[in-house]
């Protein structure tokens, strides 16, 4: 066992709080690797006192990002395996603990990988692409469109600007695209003849959280007659037990605006999306949606 | 005369085609000027001389940004009257050209004064307005409300901030405002009880040309329900003989995004905004638009 593993083990989760460029899915399988790390190194003498031990950890990873629900979801979902483990030994149920982790961790790559099928299927027509943001979920979707001639528009998004990462990220595989700011959102929707983006967490009543800036897109997108698409996996629905959304706001100093008396430098990561504004959503088991092209 | 008159016009044209800070009515102002300078400094032997280098200088003002119409309608407007001068010594029509420079400057001042006037009645009693960009217009209708309890939301306009100048200013007059990312105009449209923009220009439609970034939050301030003003003088209205319309692109060095193959950095300054979004339009005369609240 390393010296001290719950600092580094609290470093880690602390970093998930702090992370601005890593999307939903990667952070909620971030905290399954953590799990499967504390199931291995938590201090305990009794396979009881490691599954409260794991259950404080799971409960400290379920929240550290309250603007999305995957974390939430998968790390609940791991959560809901340890009592089977209590019949154990202590080894035996570490192990166990480790590798229910590990399982929750493929079965979101198993996800991702089965939903960017249906994305990439319903997407495939498109010679024009607008997306915003960075997501690893729309990142998987277009690997799958790297050998089309599709051209993507990528807005910058700021103040990270992790839209320039995404247009490495084409550029590299040799696909065309175009960088924009976040304010061309509306002229460019007009060029493209599809808006595609992930997402962070859907609400209850189908509304979209994700980067600050989606809810224009989409607003852009319906005004210019082209369909809004959502590509995120089902883990990704925020339930009514969950604690209330918040509107995660990061460190002002990212906007690099000058400190002016009376004036609140504002820096929320994330807006709202009404379902109105949502043509189709496509998850893992296929598309949903109500005017589907 | 000093030495080498037009390197120093010349400069001054130019400076008005790289202008990236100021808005239409201040630059049709500084057309002006250099007008006005002109008719004083350019080198001629006769009135008649004279007259045909102004004309030709005055073809250079009126062109000098196209998706402005100020300019343009103000340096044809001096252009008029430089007919009635032909029969003038050649000190005379100096004289008089430059007064007639001059006397537009000061109806752009009246004009801003009067629209000013209005457009700060129509906007009196909001608690919280949103506005984008850097307008001097705008500017000049919130230096009527510093007195009131107006807070005012400010989008930073990226790529060269030029929001921040406007949160200055309006920190030195005491007023209370909150600068926010480009991007997060929609989730403050929610927020505010109406938008104030400026304009570049007016279509012949109706439509509005403006800082990129403006039909986005018309779009925002339509879901949201708030209404959306624009506030600007009536010679800021394209009419059909103009040149076509273009919406500038400025140097893409300005967004600072990093040189990648196959990827095209777009840095357009403007966007058009559909005139059915606009609610009401303050001009010098008035308010003009069908749903005034």
């Amino acid at each position: 066992m390393p010296a001290a593993p719950d600092t580094d083990i609290d470093a880690r989760i602390r970093a998930i709080g702090d992370d601005r460029i890593h999307g939903a899915s990667e952070l909620a399988r971030e905290c399954l690797r953590i799990a499967a790390d504390c199931a291995q190194q938590e201090t305990a003498a009794s396979t009881q006192e490691l599954l409260d031990g794991l259950r404080r950890r799971g409960a400290q990873l379920a929240v550290t990002r309250p603007s999305m629900a995957a974390p939430h979801n998968l790390v609940r979902a791991w959560l809901d395996r340890l009592p089977g483990f209590a019949v154990l030994e202590l080894p035996a149920a570490r192990a166990a603990a480790a590798t229910a982790a590990q399982a929750m961790i493929e079965r979101s790559h198993g996800a991702l990988d089965a939903l960017a099928t249906h994305a990439s299927n319903l997407v495939a027509n498109a010679q024009t692409i607008i997306t915003h943001s960075l997501s690893s979920t729309v990142v998987e979707v277009l690997a799958r469109l790297r050998t089309s001639s599709v051209h993507i528009i990528v807005t910058e998004s700021r103040p990270l600007c992790e839209g320039r990462q995404l247009a490495r990220r084409l550029s590299e595989w040799g696909m065309a695209a175009t960088l924009i700011t976040d304010a061309a959102l509306g002229l460019y929707a007009a060029k493209a003849e599809l808006a595609l983006v992930g997402a962070d967490s859907l609400l209850v009543d189908g509304s979209l959280v994700n980067k600050i800036g989606t809810y224009p897109l989409a607003l852009a997108a319906r005004d210019c007659g082209i369909p809004f698409y959502v590509c995120c996996e089902t883990f990704k629905q925020r339930t009514p037990d969950m604690p209330p959304l918040v509107l995660e706001e990061m460190d002002i100093a990212e906007l690099g605006a000058p400190d002016l008396p009376g004036v609140k430098v504002s820096n929320v990561y994330f807006d709202i999306t009404p379902a109105r504004l949502i043509s189709a959503w496509a998850n893992e088991h296929g598309v949903v949606g109500r005017d589907i092209a």
